[in-house]
């Protein structure tokens, strides 16, 4: 049996969209998971009865309080000790739950993937990813996207083998094709960092390095995972988001920009700690919900920590 | 009169496009303008010919050479001194010509541009941008856009004033709005470079900065102009262009959606030289030459680099 740990009170839309997110899981087949709903009791109970929540598929765990958007993370997990973010990581890291997600305050879900779950041996630094819809169906996976604004070519490279897993264990790639963002597609190109990633890439054993893509190719099928500085990922992947929201405001209906729309993809798995948590987008609703708890299912079902573990030791 | 040098032998597509470009101008009407065609005349002269081009409208300047794509810049500047690029740049350096545009190799239309014409005094670093198409109708400004992949503080911080003064005069914005490239709204979000540059960007007295904006306010109408290094700016312009691409394979036409065509903007200015210097994309068609050379009529006009100077002084 399978525990996923879920914030019920994280997001904009917390906790509807939470429990609506609940039923959308649970109606497609799930018998070996429980779901460890995380929240305010009183606020949830008479959700989960209006929604026809069976509540012996779920357990309820009471947190009395929660972390708002603005608070400080650090003092915030710190000091609120009965918040769902801090009962979340007390689960996850004491073992009772596999998992543990929420849309809730981004930074302290950080600090708490980070300090009580803690990155895995080896590790130099986790990193955030996000999918890439591609033109031909496909899809790819873009990393890093904000947790490491500076990054060093050592930590970029660790990406790519970060990335090279989840594209063969969640995206199901076999043999992922790895890129490097850059400027130009020649060897040499870029700024200092590009420039001195490159080289480690390309001596890099554990992936299929296929050299650096420009910004034009992302969404074409030159690379299954492109590897990038944070600062620059982040920058990226909001502006890709921007243009599903151009989309919509130009009343363009279509397959291929509505998968560029964040409910797709659910939430984003911090990869590189101990275990997996999954930080879901502040404006998450029932559908990316639902979509978390999959991705979080399937992260423990493949040991995607487990994987990471074994492949940076070698 | 004004007098613009245009490279009839640079781009994929030259010089048919060119020529094209040339009929399209001068059927709207430039009298005060004296177009300089750089290029092969036994190659230019049945064109001409053959669209109707009336020869006394125009001045027809032999170039024996080109320039071709994967020539190294400097050595072939140097070398080939009757390539249209080389004559382009003496013709502009010795005041013949008031400004130059061709859609020929990159890096030798650089090198020109810094070495043949060079910075205006004070301007640290030149930089290149690009129009960014609105989602409100109105056109915005990025920049760099790859010229300078790495970047000091000092240098984004002149980038701003460069940005204001093209987005002053050319896309007539009295008072433009000018924010920081960045990960988050709150100062002292990003990376190390964008950290240290937005202190400088609210001191700048020459702008009117309204902080820091994310990769998804690119497109509304948070800023006018947009400053960040030349390799994010370099993979986002990239990717918005690709986006054009990705509507035209998905069959969208869209009002909005094709101004991310490059023919629209045509070619980039190199801002912060001496002289208006146009680099146009390899690809171009007769669209793109037609507005480069209203846009440099534009530049020569409005005095940009005058301007430049002026306001770099101060």
């Amino acid at each position: 049996m399978m525990n996923i740990g879920i914030d019920m009170m994280g997001g904009d839309y917390a906790p509807l969209e939470a429990v609506k997110g609940l039923v959308r899981f649970l109606s497609t087949q799930h018998s070996n998971v429980l779901i460890h709903c995380i929240g305010n009791e009183v606020e949830l109970q008479p959700l989960f009865q209006e929604h026809g929540i069976d509540t012996s598929k779920i357990k309820l765990v009471h947190a009395a309080d929660t972390i708002g958007y603005h608070e400080h993370p650090t003092k915030a997990l710190k000091e609120k000790t009965q918040s769902s973010i801090a009962i979340g990581f007390h689960l996850l890291a004491s073992g009772k739950i596999d998992a543990f997600i929420s849309a809730g305050n981004t930074g302290a879900m950080l600090v708490g993937a980070m300090f009580s779950i803690k990155p895995i041996e080896g590790v130099l630094r986790p990193t955030i990813s996000s999918i890439i819809p591609k033109l031909n169906g496909e899809t790819g996976l873009l990393l890093d996207v904000g947790l490491n604004a500076d990054c060093k070519p050592e930590q970029m490279n660790q990406f790519a083998i970060l990335g090279k897993i989840y594209a063969q264990q969640i995206l199901q790639i076999p043999q992922p094709k790895v890129a490097l963002m850059n400027v130009g597609e020649e060897e040499g190109k870029g700024n200092i960092l590009a420039q001195a990633t490159y080289p480690l890439l390309k001596e890099n054993t554990h992936i299929h390095f296929v050299g650096n893509i420009e910004g034009r190719d992302i969404f074409n099928d030159k690379a299954d995972v492109v590897v990038c500085d944070g600062f620059t990922g982040n920058i990226l992947l909001k502006m890709a988001e921007s243009v599903y929201d151009l989309t919509q405001q130009r009343g363009i209906q279509d397959e291929y920009f509505n998968r560029f729309h964040y409910e797709n993809y659910g939430g984003t798995p911090v990869l590189g700690v101990a275990k997996p948590v999954i930080i879901g987008h502040g404006i998450s609703g029932a559908k990316a919900f639902s979509n978390m708890i999959a991705l979080a299912c399937k992260m423990v079902e493949r040991d995607i920590c487990g994987k990471i573990a074994e492949e940076i030791r070698l």
